[in-house]
């Protein structure tokens, strides 16, 4: 034998790129642009001070934050999982739940990263095709599978089921895992965590990345049944006893206690988009209605690697993915009010 | 179908207890007795400064991480990968190339955690049982094989491999990846990252976790040829974009420029172990030479359970091991020298 017969080859996720640009515009991976909470300097502060706590291993149930986030959310600590971002957790739900040889469902435009993990795990998928309007129709989640996954609101499209319609989803499919990814709740659409006492086959992700201004620091959790959890758990406690370090855990669970600047953020970024729509408008993009800080855009006449292009080489990064589809669209996070201003300017220039 | 037939159901690794007693002398995860450098908390304040940037996402390539371990070690950047501690470097490892029929082998008195991973990835392993006199006979290596893990120095057994004997397993196993897990190295034992250009089948990892007094920032690393990294950033990359936070990558790199204080804490954790060795012979113990920052001790008399127990009440806390063989046995981390005379203070009354 030789080593290289039996390598792992897969197809890993592209994540946006991250480039050292001066002055750059940087609205291509759903960042916040807003600083995290001034909470976050003190708790540092602090933890400069306390510094010599660092030698030690961090509480492996990340306890602190498991109770903070239960205090906040108002269900018990045992109802609450984190991890290393919400790409930790979901893949290490997949890799706990998604043994069956049914596939498991999701939408065919939705996080790319979802097949990543599928080949990871290795179960069997698929993917159900969003309407030409880019919804997704529930109806076409009712088949048989090895369980379900759904972004609420979805990636890269921005829209956002009501939560009747994600209960519609798991009041026909009680056997199944159902996960509902909401990295994007917080900017639109209605939570589904207030649904796990009901349904024990439901999972809902969230994520510190996006409206918590805090991707730098790698947090993600999910909510569900005490059941679910312990098994996640089991898994999670099968790959790394200590996941999250102890700054993650301090900052994490001191930012919940500043809910004022946390909604005022959100709000902003709301307002921003909501401006930020008519201007797309103007210029004659079309896009689905965005329930999330950015915004799904094409336009009829010009095409969308084109205007990536023509935007990087003005200092501002959108993504665009060269998936079938959705190639004449661009994923456009939404920034400060001045950052947009300068995008609309630059698309002035690009659409004429 | 219900979803409860498909939960993968796992034997998950059992980390040493972290429980809060007031004056407690925590003598069982082998963390280090010391302080992280202060260089620590220069870069926490630098850190709290510049909050701003922890809305951004890290690099996925750990690019500052990874270049400061370059320039320490002397090898090319191609040439180190970084995780969420040995622990999730090491499962990434055997997920990318334990993929053979052929068992992999490791010792049966070694860390606990590759027989879970061995079970989570899903490969056969071939337990070699190591000598009655807890050490590793390289011969026994000797075997067609899908894999080779040898922890040097050992744990819980402390006991190190000379760099030669390292290398005589490499070179009589050419076509197998051989892991050297090298968590406790800087406590004693020659590492074998010099070998990584001559083998391009080894991976050397290690961890800030002891040496660098940094457990609670969750740091590891591996050295291996180009090929052999690449690979297995492809496995990282398809499960967690950025699994390494900003504060870990700037304080584990800021670390690195403070070699003297590295030092000394090394040095003075081997000078209160070469003397806790006396001190255990006086009182009876027998145990294998420790090459860490731990000893693995046993008592012709006294039953070690009962010990553990004993010095339990007493508020002291150190590791055992209901495993077959090295059930009579503890590991206790070496602390500072007042704790390691609680410790014998303790034991005296204990060993009458």
């Amino acid at each position: 034998m030789n080593w290289r017969e039996y390598v792992r080859n897969v197809t890993p996720y592209v994540p946006g790129e991250q480039p050292k640009i001066d002055n750059l515009i940087k609205l291509n991976t759903n960042e916040n642009p807003y600083s995290p909470s001034p909470v976050v300097k003190d708790e540092l502060i602090k933890l400069a001070e306390d510094y010599d706590c660092l030698r030690r291993y961090p509480k492996p149930d990340c306890d602190a934050l498991r109770d903070a986030l239960s205090e906040y959310m108002g269900i018990s600590p045992d109802k609450v999982f984190t991890g290393v971002g919400s790409d930790d957790v979901i893949c290490t739900i997949f890799s706990t739940f998604f043994h069956s040889s049914l596939p498991v469902l999701f939408a065919d435009i939705t996080y790319s990263f979802y097949e990543v993990w599928a080949e990871y795990v290795g179960f069997p998928k698929e993917l159900i095709p969003v309407k030409d309007d880019l919804s997704i129709d529930i109806n076409d989640y009712r088949r048989e599978n090895g369980g379900i996954v759904i972004a609420n609101p979805n990636a890269p499209t921005g829209l956002a089921l009501p939560l009747s319609k994600i209960e519609e989803i798991l009041s026909f499919n009680k056997d199944s895992i159902v996960i509902v990814d909401e990295a994007y709740i917080d900017f639109g659409g209605e939570s589904a965590v207030k649904l796990i006492d009901k349904y024990d086959n439901l999972i809902v992700t969230q994520t510190y990345s996006k409206s918590r201004n805090l991707a730098g620091l790698r947090i993600g959790m999910a909510f569900a049944s005490p059941e679910l959890i312990s098994k996640i758990k089991a898994i999670k406690f099968s790959i790394n006893s200590y996941t999250m370090n102890e700054p993650s855990l301090r900052l994490a669970s001191a930012v919940l206690k500043d809910e004022k600047y946390f909604r005022e953020c959100c709000e902003k970024v709301i307002k921003t988009r909501e401006w930020s729509t008519e201007e797309f408008k103007k210029l004659g993009f079309e896009f689905p209605e965005s329930s999330s800080n950015f915004v799904f855009v094409s336009h009829p006449k010009v095409n969308a690697n084109d205007i990536y292009k023509a935007l990087r080489e003005r200092g501002i990064l959108v993504r665009h993915f060269s998936i079938p589809r959705i190639d004449n669209y661009l994923r456009i996070s939404i920034g400060t009010d001045d950052e947009m201003k300068a995008l609309f300017s630059a698309l002035n220039e690009i659409i004429k």
